[in-house]
């Protein structure tokens, strides 16, 4: 099925990994809330409060999950009082188990995580993905936004398909950036911590501080690197994930 | 080092995994012929006669070795009168032998390979790469190329940094097609003997006959599709690697 435009896809393995994931866990933590991508597309609000809040994407990658292609994720982050306390990406294809908790540092399958530390974005690799926006205006801006970092020059852009694995990809040290605009809180919560316990930093594409809740990011192996793609990022028009006033 | 721009990389690797294939394949070998990426780049022809030629990219995804973005292959390919009787593409960090012989079918790690079949474009996946070549005009044609397609609309691009994974991608049914400008033919001749026997086709990024020595290809799931992208895409004007007359 397709939500909001021809390429946003959704299957329902989606919805049942979401229901799965969201029962199992009301089981143990009545009390704890819940924001997830298929129950959100179903009407729940998304709004973030201090209480513990799962924030769930069912599978990150739902059009490679489409596709076969082999970047496919599950992502689940764990936040209270509006901050992210850990969170755990499962690339599923690859079996590869990203986890993160604040103080206690970023692991893949056990193995102890650290960011390329890159600072030079001429030496740079950066992960970015076109996007399920179809709007040509939109399409416009995020292919600017490509060609002005080219032109720095950068190493290159790569794109797998799956926002929680680029961002994972930048804490393994395997690119020095990922920034996309037009995600969601459930893509990035989990990722975001992963990355800071990396070594890495996030800031909103802005160049700001990062806000889960606005759709867009920059998870950088250092600050000066989000910086500078910061500086040359023209920021997309979006509506936040909390309904607040459009970005 | 860099080659051709500052993000055309090389590496003392890829030299060194060059010199060891070719000195070994001569030794059985004496009288064949041979293409390979560092040779060409040291001074030696690329001219493909009917001679039995072995052609050889050491690394394909040398700016993904240097930043250990985790797709990185070997490809060899051997044509005899020109034609490519059999490839191996070896995806070094996934372990993943793709093999390929005319009429005798494509495999990975044994397992026989069978592109989707896709022929509707707007349900495709295409991957593509942004490449190195940071020409602004040039790169103006490569996004303007993206810009296209995805206002067809299609389901997605994805771009992992390899010509050659690209290509056994789609062999794969991973995704329905691939299409770059700026290639070489050793990025191409292992994998393109891959996706035919897949069940794919390879055509110039014209719509013309696949020409090894165009540095242009288009790798599709089903003629209907690599004749639609063909149908979009700017020709962006390059050498051959045969030193013929520019494209």
């Amino acid at each position: 099925m397709v939500k909001s435009s021809p390429a946003d896809l959704v299957t329902a393995t989606d919805q049942k990994v979401e229901e799965m994931l969201i029962s199992s866990i009301k089981e143990k933590y009545p009390s704890h809330s819940f924001i997830g991508e298929e129950s959100v597309a179903a009407g729940a609000g998304s709004t973030l409060t201090d209480n513990p809040t799962w924030i769930i994407d069912p599978i990150d990658g739902t059009t490679n999950f489409v596709h076969r292609f082999p970047f496919v994720a599950v992502s689940i982050g764990f936040a209270v009082n509006k901050q992210v306390e850990f969170g755990v990406v499962y690339s599923c294809v690859e079996d590869k188990m990203y986890t993160g908790r604040k103080g206690k540092g970023a692991f893949c399958n056990g193995q102890k995580l650290q960011v390329s530390g890159q600072k030079d974005i001429t030496k740079s690799m950066i992960i970015t993905e076109l996007g399920s926006n179809r709007n040509p205006e939109v399409i416009k801006m995020v292919l600017s936004n490509m060609e002005r970092l080219l032109c720095i020059p950068i190493h290159g852009i790569r794109a797998v398909g799956t926002a929680a694995v680029n961002m994972c990809l930048v804490a393994t040290g395997g690119a020095d950036a990922y920034y996309e605009m037009g995600i969601h809180c459930w893509d990035m919560a989990a990722a975001s911590v992963i990355i800071t316990e990396a070594g890495g930093v996030v800031l909103d594409a802005t160049g700001g501080a990062f806000d889960l809740m606005s759709c867009r990011v920059i998870a950088a192996s250092s600050r000066d690197i989000a910086e500078r793609i910061a500086k040359e990022l023209q920021i997309i028009p979006l509506e936040r994930d909390d309904g607040k006033n459009t970005n």
